[in-house]
């Protein structure tokens, strides 16, 4: 017997299995062109299962923010970045007991983390490879000189558990429209240019050089030396996505499934998917609201309250009815999965499939159980 | 053996339960003074252990917005509040299929609401209490007239299996400086005054009138009429709750414990507390930034991305070091809780227990699995 969207209970995040799948295809496509490789950020999806299917056509490996993600990507992937700065014990010592069979990179701007990381790969018995982190214009983590970049890169070859292997840089701060994005680029190509030289001259050439997000990603080709991307909203895509041009609205595979709870106050309808379903993010382009109704794109999702999103309808004639359900696209895909334990996969108004945010939450502290003994009353 | 906060993994939300104890203590002497009933809302928490504190501390019942927060919210209580519009099969279904032990109550703002709803009761064998919405304000969801409010009434009046319990609004406009509060609670008061006389004279007075959210809690006793309040936040406060003045500083019992995880780009220390463990509220009162540093209030969380939250500096002759712990108070707690599974509690520094967020999440479309029979592959 089918089920179709209508019954389903709102608010829940559901995937059109047919746009993922177009998705995936154009990255896979796009990279294979380009001779790049494609290692796929999984903080978007968090799931062993699109994970695989990105394998399956062609990645390299994969990318992890937390260990939680590293450690879930595990059961389907032995070859994991994880583009973090390894600071802190307990970040290092569930990084080194990641299974054997994983080959593990991460990243690093500071040569005062490697001493710690070098004694915890080494006590773990394994080679950790580093990418040295730059910062090429985003201003967040990275070192910020070829000089600095290159006092890191010497600290990982003193140490004999590590394994100098190239450049990372993240682009997160271009996301302007595809088509006004050329500047942007060619200011990080110099920049680039720079250190790639810096550590050719000093006998430390880097291997890999990777960079890329997905709303500069239809664009890393152009960047001299770039070798592998690292996109993860491509997969489900979102609005801000859509709107800069780095894909088509009809390309947007995750929206939100939400029910109108009420239309009393006047130009307005009350759905039930609120912050706690959809994020406060920004749309990060021009335009307002915190998400957008997929079928009528002018309906915008203008204030929020935790269980509460307002559809302002004063720039449009469509009026929802009570109980109706609407798709609301939202601007920041990766914050929105981050919010549900689990995705519905739709094709057409029919319920397919489902599948876990397997990597969602972080499972940390795990043996405080036994460090803390008999825990007393509030 | 005792285990001390620089040993936990981060990001981690840590409760101080000297400061817990507290505020339960403030609003528990509160309502009582002044002779309200205490229906807390567990949206802030989702914790049934928080829950039993209150209710051992005199609250009447519990106030839930999902389906899901009343579900474990039965284990420890038979009274409960689902202060949500009553709307979707798949909601009232949930809703009449909680324990019998449970008397249930509702809001509804919309006649048409109804029929379903006793429809789901009489099935249920059960019946609802259903408390009028009143928009007072606010304008999210509530009727907007005494006629429409006594409209609703007449047909709750009028279905066996539903019962009418009173009036209720929500003050979420009133976040101005506890100090300003006056013009608009004068405002409030005058409004709800008139709501209160129309249903006295069509005989329908309104038994239980239920007001009342953490900024304008301490002041409710001031609005004739109001019998009940259901503030959330007051268990743990947050940086707007004492920007306001509803709060101390020194009440704000939740922090986010984080890891600086660089300090390469000048002028700033990057946290691992990003959108992902922050949210990324606005600070509801004067002032800026996503979060601030418990010790340290006049540095922010100035930037987020969403493992990454930049510490702004320059205001400040602080310099925290590469691997430090710093505990953030974020702006908006409830936001915060809700990404976490679980919470960490903590005297002085020492941890000393913990306990899940167990209402988190939606468990929602359970019979799912049997509805759609096997699935394919993406």
């Amino acid at each position: 017997m089918a089920t179709y969207l209508e019954q389903l209970e709102t608010p829940v995040p559901i995937v059109d299995l047919d746009r993922l799948a177009h998705n995936l295809d154009r990255m896979a496509a796009y990279v294979t062109l380009h001779g790049l490789h494609l290692r796929p950020h999984v903080k978007t999806h968090k799931s062993p299962r699109i994970a695989a299917e990105q394998l399956r056509m062609g990645a390299v490996g994969l990318t992890c923010a937390t260990l939680r993600e590293a450690e879930i990507m595990s059961e389907v992937c032995d070859d994991l970045y994880i583009a973090y700065p390894p600071v802190g014990a307990a970040r290092l010592e569930r990084l080194v007991r990641l299974p054997e069979s994983v080959r593990i990179r991460v990243a690093a701007d500071d040569a005062a983390s490697l001493d710690a990381l070098a004694v915890a790969a080494r006590l773990g018995h394994r080679i950790v490879d580093v990418l040295v982190e730059v910062d090429l214009g985003m201003h967040r983590v990275g070192a910020t000189s070829p000089e600095k970049a290159l006092n890191v890169a010497r600290h990982i070859e003193r140490a004999s558990s590590l394994r100098f292997a190239g450049l990372q840089f993240y682009p997160g701060h271009i996301r302007a429209h595809v088509d006004d994005q050329g500047p942007l680029l060619q200011q990080l190509s110099r920049d680039l240019g720079q250190y790639l030289e810096a550590f050719a001259d000093a006998g430390l050439p880097a291997g890999t050089v990777t960079g890329g997000s997905t709303p500069a990603a239809w664009r890393m080709h152009e960047i001299r030396g770039v070798t592998e991307v690292r996109p993860g909203t491509y997969v489900y895509n979102d609005r801000t996505t859509a709107q800069i041009g780095a894909c088509d609205w009809d390309d947007c595979a995750l929206t939100v499934l939400a029910t109108v709870i009420s239309t009393s106050v006047k130009g307005q309808a009350v759905i039930d998917a609120g912050t706690k379903a959809l994020g406060r993010e920004p749309l990060r382009a021009e335009g307002e609201g915190f998400g957008a109704v997929l079928e009528h794109p002018d309906v915008v999702v203008s204030r929020l309250s935790e269980e509460h999103g307002i559809l302002d309808l004063t720039k449009s004639s469509w009026r929802p009815r009570l109980g109706e359900q609407v798709r609301i696209v939202p601007n920041h895909v990766c914050i929105v999965v981050h919010l549900f334990d689990e995705i519905i996969g739709v094709r057409g108004h029919a319920v397919e499939t489902r599948w876990p945010v397997a990597a969602r939450g972080r499972d940390s502290n795990r043996e405080l159980e036994s460090m803390t003994g008999r825990p007393r009353a509030i």
